[in-house]
């Protein structure tokens, strides 16, 4: 049972947006744009690093929810969101996506730890401003996601509904998790 | 100099959000209702919860942009905002905020570190769900805030400006950053 009473059967964070309306319209909006907006990253290139630093943070929820949504973006390829989590240096990704997901890695334990040897790195390895931006937004803002759903404790659901959950993040994005105004 | 292009001048979080509107508007919306829309805890207290885990994640700009905001709040009680940083127990505040800011402390680590005991302990000082659920999405936040600030090394300001900054957000609040849509 969840620390503070959530409308019955939602799982993660769809309790606590549909709870607290006005707060979940922000963080929808986050999502949203940051995932799914205009960006030098691809979308799937985002739900990895989500994915990357949920799992980095022990959130079941966020880990399996993003990893579903990018294996739907990335159909035939999807097997690489598993390679990723479990060592991205020997992943099949390119060498802008890795110096990214180190950088990920520094801002998951901290944002002092990313140096500017890293940033060079990721520049030297194609990665424009906004790509750079991105990726410590969205570990950042996973740091946060992921607090507050193991923060307050929200239902882990049955990992079977992952994949369909997945598909329709890819489809349709976060706005649908957006309570009526 | 800043890991990304920035405006010149701007401190702190104001460079990116300036830089990347439509992030930056889902940004101050979150703030602005999470630290001053509707709730059990007055906004000197989510403002106090704010500084506090800034302070543990040691990030100078949002411990003394947020810490001024409590001051500005709290008038003539604004020594208290330096005791809750130092050491809350001890601060000259009640149990109810001292039980939320164990739970915060516990966000800032890690979503998993809460207890149920440090939820029955809150209710038990007079903490309600509302209650709850900002101080862990507070304490959330600012670990996302915080890396976004430091992760693209921001300007940080001469600590001169804190005061009329604190001031500012206390009586206008968070939108007045938002970008022009």
């Amino acid at each position: 049972m969840a620390h503070i009473e959530l409308p019955a059967g939602l799982p993660g964070i769809s309790g606590p947006l549909r709870q607290y309306p006005e707060t979940g319209e922000a963080l929808c909006l986050l999502a949203e744009r940051l995932l799914r907006g205009p960006s030098s990253l691809t979308s799937a290139e985002r739900e990895m690093i989500a994915t990357f630093v949920s799992s980095r943070n022990e959130c079941e929820f966020c880990m399996n929810s993003h990893g579903a949504a990018a294996r739907s973006l990335l159909g035939d390829d999807c097997a690489i969101v598993d390679a990723v989590v479990a060592d991205y240096e020997s992943a099949n990704v390119d060498d802008k996506l890795k110096a990214l997901l180190t950088i990920a890695g520094k801002v998951q334990q901290g944002g002092r730890r990313v140096t500017t040897d890293d940033i060079a790195h990721a520049r030297a390895a194609g990665a424009d401003d906004k790509a750079i931006h991105d990726t410590v937004l969205i570990a950042a803002a996973f740091c946060m996601y992921n607090r507050y759903v193991d923060g307050l404790d929200t239902l882990i659901p049955d990992e079977s509904i992952y994949a369909q959950m997945g598909e329709g993040l890819a489809k349709g994005g976060y706005m649908g998790n957006r309570p009526p105004a």
